[in-house]
């Protein structure tokens, strides 16, 4: 157990946008939510999956709907209290313990809020190691973990409680509540005991986030040029490099969906590459050919301060490297691909690792 | 208290479909849904509003929806159990009676047979005395009854449990899962003591709807002629007699919205008439004329049978009486009118009543 300050914020919310693939909301926001409720609260707990009892009731607390609208559209505060007070009435016990569900700008930072504002702990895990679109997505699912009793409230003060027969059937009631609220809304859902969650967790992904946040923060002081030393410490594949041209984007469906378009620089002149995204960056094309498809990660970052730029903050002019990191394993299982590989999307292509994608274009 | 058996069921829906204003749901569908609870648990007692307790605790029961999906889509059976069960759970007590939430074919049905399934009294009571197509058109919104705790549950097995601050955001997150859930779903709402309900409800609409269906069904042993016989019974106003010429219908968020044309028939040969609807009847004008607005009711009849016919059964060549009713007089206040006026629903009419309009047409 350590604990959680205002001084690791910036780490934390860095590292998350990466391993957010575009998604998971914008850092900035996420930053003033999670420090604001430090400074009122006082630091948070982080626990790390190891030291969780089996019988601990732990609740993944997060904000869904489109990253765009996320940005403009804030966390009322009552939220936390809501969600909590709704999970425990219609559990019968109190929550234990707050995880994040997914990495990302905002949704490593809401849970952090919602621990220190409800003074709970917060588990160093969560179910998708990265982010993604849709809340089926979780390797929770593949464990067979029930998304409900899930619970979703709205900054204006209307709750809904969800019980629903599969995960993707929570997606699509969920998905319809949350447009109606205004196209984002806060929700706790996949409540687990600590057994469950031991099993089918990420584990360590707070940690990972601000391990990385900070060899970003201080990529300059490294060995190689700044380029070489990011990808040593992401463990990424370089897929492209370029100056974003054209933006393609619609809010449709509580979702941000869209495409980017890339001119090459430096040895990638002449070259285009093609980046779409359904809130996460799902695949990277360079002159026609994929080089990455989710469920493995596609990243966008700077090309002088390598800060990950999400997928609603992509610009005319933004010189950004484009850089592809192997998924958790679950992710490749037979239903993992299936919940969130590339024919899941409406992709004509199979899944191929990263790393076997990196062989084949070298 | 009485005993409504399967011998009473074919008045009560007659009457209802009369008092539904075209909205409230197939009688046919309503009667069969009745009939097999009946059959199965027995008769259902009907408790009039005077013998009900002050801290009795009742739910009423309904289908929200779009009328023709309701048609087709028919409820599963454990949606009674999984509302009882909602609700419970969330007042941490447990429902004492049912009681309709509305008039009409199948929302005056389904409570009897939650009523027989769940071995439960039945309030002589409602909260329309006709039917509306918006969830926060209730009397108890007049009186400041909050619709929420609301339960709503498909026949798939999913079930939602709403929140929220005003009636109006009810209507909005339940239209919208109703809609992902198939454009129809059972829901319990406006949760009430019998106080409340003595102060706000409607009293004896199911005698009135069985008294009326009785008289329907004997009109031609009266002493006028059955149209005649069947003004005084109903109390209703001539509007126009004619032959749907015509019939548009969309459906569109989980509701029938659409409009039947008629040509007249008898003394209104050579006249036309315009019907417009959204679930239940809204406008019927007469040679551009307007005849009669909600709150009051618009009713079609069959010119021979005077069975009443729902705006999802409206078809070419049926030949038809149209008849206006005055609503319930709470509906004639300001902030019944608000609700429910023409201006509510994109009119640019004020409300005038129908016993008013009668005098100028005549």
């Amino acid at each position: 157990m350590r604990k959680i300050d205002v001084s690791n914020l910036e780490d934390i919310t860095i590292g998350a946008s990466l391993l957010g693939s575009g998604g998971g909301g914008d850092p900035y926001i996420g930053k003033l939510l999670a420090i604001e409720a430090i400074q009122d609260c006082g630091p948070v707990s982080l626990l790390d999956p190891d030291e969780v009892p089996d019988d601990m009731f732990i609740a993944p607390f997060a904000v869904m709907g489109a990253p765009s609208v996320l940005t403009e559209k804030a966390v009322g505060g009552n939220e936390y209290k809501t969600l909590y007070d709704t999970i425990n009435t219609f559990f019968g016990k109190k929550i234990d313990a707050i995880m994040p569900l997914e990495a990302g700008g905002v949704n490593s930072m809401f849970p952090i809020a919602a621990a220190a504002r409800l003074g709970l702990p917060l588990i160093d895990a969560d179910g998708m190691g990265r982010a993604f679109p849709e809340l089926q997505m979780l390797t929770f699912t593949i464990g067979g973990v029930n998304a409900t009793p899930m619970a979703l409230a709205d900054e204006k003060g209307n709750s809904v409680l969800f019980n629903t027969i599969t995960n993707k059937w929570t997606e699509d009631l969920a998905r319809a509540v949350t447009m109606t609220c205004g196209g984002s809304a806060p929700i706790a859902l996949y409540c687990m005991d600590g057994k469950t969650l031991k099993q089918y967790g990420i584990k360590r992904i707070v940690s990972r986030s601000q391990t990385l946040g900070q060899a970003i923060r201080e990529i300059k002081h490294g060995a190689g040029t700044p380029e070489e030393n990011f990808l040593k410490v992401s463990g990424g594949y370089k897929l492209f490099r370029g100056k974003i041209t054209d933006v393609l984007r619609e809010v449709r469906g509580a979702f941000n969906f869209g495409k980017a378009i890339l001119d090459g620089l430096g040895e990638y002149k002449g070259q285009h590459a093609l980046i779409e995204f359904q809130n996460e960056n799902l695949v990277a094309s360079v002159e026609g050919e994929i080089k990455a498809t989710t469920p493995d990660l596609i990243c966008l970052v700077d090309t002088e301060t390598f800060i990950p730029i999400p997928t609603d903050a992509f610009k005319y002019g933004k010189r950004v490297l484009v850089v592809g990191l192997a998924c958790f394993k679950l992710w490749r299982s037979p239903k993992g691909i299936e919940l969130t590989g590339p024919r899941y999307f409406g992709y004509d292509s199979d899944y191929i690792p990263i790393e076997i994608r990196a062989q084949g274009g070298s």
